[in-house]
């Protein structure tokens, strides 16, 4: 049975941006402290969490430094260093959740589409990539246009390159830097994602979201997704598959494409809370963040159960050149019944960065669609531009 | 227009309790850093606040400190002193909200209560106490018990003596050291509260709470209140006269009496986020903080508007004697859907002090009495005492 003293347990994070400042937010309340490890002085993270080490996230000493604050290590960036986490996890006994196994076959896609295909999970057709060769080779076998990807550091869609014809090959692999891998474009009806954690001896999952994105960067989640039960039911049992696979505790963001014709095929995995779990600090009854704290604790997991249908939207920088970060003409935000405000304190805005989103929740019968469209008219009013 | 940069807008808060500690953490999401004062060295709100300046509350020099740190300044216990904050802020520039002359109103409950019976507010008969006369003379008038108040320093009930006959007059006079009052004792249906916010040019108010006290500490507060339509609107009337009557933005949390005859009578007044009101976290669209920190800054107000029937339920330490603050057998608070823990982060467990709170939530058509019933069971299943 869990007990709880003053100070409270200790998660120590590497990263300290905005997934880290949320996290930290929802530990507060459950007297867990957060001391995150981040390369930028006065991070995201830093303003709630009880302390920041700033150092470079592979900086192996001052990973074991962190080790030594805190009860459990975990990561809110797929660039840490999972050998340098499971050394020092090794030495010092302190916990790392999800494992750094985990970390590392998340990594590299090749290896996640393989080691996921292995144990059942449906993927879309792929192969490894050597040379343009490859590329020309599965346009021919999978009979359309291709998409591309780096096999390592992709994020927010870098490092992806569609392929429309065999005439497009050898360019888009130059522009794709390093190892790459090959798959079957998608023709979606629409892309979904499952927020699931794995706890000490059970699984949740949040109801499925449906995802916009554009220029490969997420603007919008809507919940409950337009899917048919059916579909919600078969991304809900992929997630649990995935789960399987994936070693350790903790909040995993599972991105699906459902096709045209209902089948659910798994796109991308983040071994932590992702950006299309955030609608769940209003939209569940406890959030993502919440259940990531807890799982990673071992502590039993809270409900994600629907509080009411829920959009959100990312508030990207407006801008054409990195400049200091000023949203203005918030009040539009401030004053919507139902609209809830989330800053990421970042201090420069760059051009289509990530610096808050906003929530909106249903209040009384407002349908998806309402909500979709209400969040939108938020997101105009506001700029960093002015 | 609202501007919101990084870092955001600074409030400073003398005090640093769990008032403070919620307000940082509902201050975070917004982009609004908190600073608190406190003269207790990793008080509750520290952990979340950007910075805690150890002082105590009337340490004038440490508030022009936090008044040259912060954009407004406010507090969260009415032990702030009030000339100092007053004489702090016409030297700095840097605003006080509430007004400290409110503080200083609401400080005298005889003054207070004269205030706002001047003002049209109906309050309980009362009169000014300078002898064992002026009690039995009371009871006289009132024609009943009495509840004798020592006029400054009271709180959750401390200076507060009910005098049954005239016999006791003289001694409870003995125990209630310095000036006092005299109310007449309020044969009540039900104590009601009301969570008002004044604004720059708007006022607000959560629905009504219904407050169950013991040895005159809050205990429960459920929402929405077994109130009639009747009496609710008659509440929030009485509390946008009170607002009149009050100088300066914040929330205000304002005790009633709602008597066998459906009349509503002023208790007593929070300048500042009260116990009572801390369901609005998850019950509400706008937590009272969140109301808070907005009507300091001068921002526009949230929505007050209920999401879902709410009870809170404090988790006071069952103590006999002082010692380390652990609390046990949380697992069942944990796996309740619905529930929500928010732990103070207290470092000693005292006989009867607020150390937490649990929040239930109605999931599905779950009523008052479900709700109640609930967080009372998950209540009696933690213990400070293993």
């Amino acid at each position: 049975m869990t007990t709880l003293r003053t100070p409270g347990p200790t998660v120590g994070v590497v990263g300290g941006g905005q997934l880290g400042r949320m996290l930290a937010e929802a530990a507060a309340p459950l007297g867990v402290e957060v001391i995150v490890l981040d390369p930028t002085p006065d991070c995201p993270a830093a303003l709630v969490a009880r302390d920041q080490l700033v150092a470079d996230f592979d900086d192996e000493d001052a990973i074991r430094d962190l080790a030594s604050r805190a009860d459990v290590l975990t990561f809110e960036i797929e660039l840490a260093d999972q050998t340098a986490l499971d050394r020092v996890s090794e030495d010092t006994g302190t916990p790392v959740h999800p494992k750094p196994k985990t970390l590392e076959t998340i990594h590299d896609k090749l290896v996640q589409k393989r080691e996921l295909e292995g144990a059942g999970v449906p993927v879309p057709p792929f192969r490894e990539v050597d040379d343009a060769d490859d590329v020309r080779a599965a346009i021919d076998d999978y009979g359309g246009p291709v998409m591309l990807k780096a096999r390592t550091g992709g994020y927010d869609g870098r490092g992806n390159v569609p392929v429309e014809s065999k005439a497009e090959a050898e360019k888009a692999l130059e522009s794709v830097a390093g190892p790459a891998m090959v798959e079957a474009f998608v023709d979606f009806e629409r892309e979904i994602s499952v927020i699931a954690v794995k706890g000490d001896d059970e699984i949740a999952a949040f109801p499925i979201g449906e995802n916009v994105h554009e220029e490969e960067i997420l603007r919008e989640t809507v919940v409950p997704a337009g899917s048919s039960d059916a579909v919600a039911e078969r991304a809900r049992d992929v997630a649990a598959d995935v789960l399987e696979v994936m070693e350790g505790r903790g909040v995993y963001g599972i991105e699906l494409f459902e096709t045209r014709d209902g089948e659910v095929l798994l796109n991308e995995i983040a071994p932590r809370p992702h950006n299309s779990g955030h609608w769940t600090i209003e939209g569940a009854h406890s959030s993502q963040f919440e259940q990531h704290v807890r799982a990673v604790l071992g502590w039993p997991l809270g409900s994600t159960d629907l509080r009411a249908p829920t959009v959100s939207k990312n508030l990207l920088a407006d801008v054409e050149e990195p400049r200091e970060a000023a949203l203005s003409d918030l009040d539009h935000i401030l004053e919507t019944p139902g609209a809830n405000l989330h800053w990421y304190g970042k201090r420069e805005a760059r051009p289509l960065r990530k610096m808050g989103h906003v929530t909106v929740t249903a209040r009384e019968n407002e349908s998806t669609d309402d909500l979709l469209e209400a969040a939108r008219d938020l997101e105009e009013a506001v700029t960093f531009r002015s």
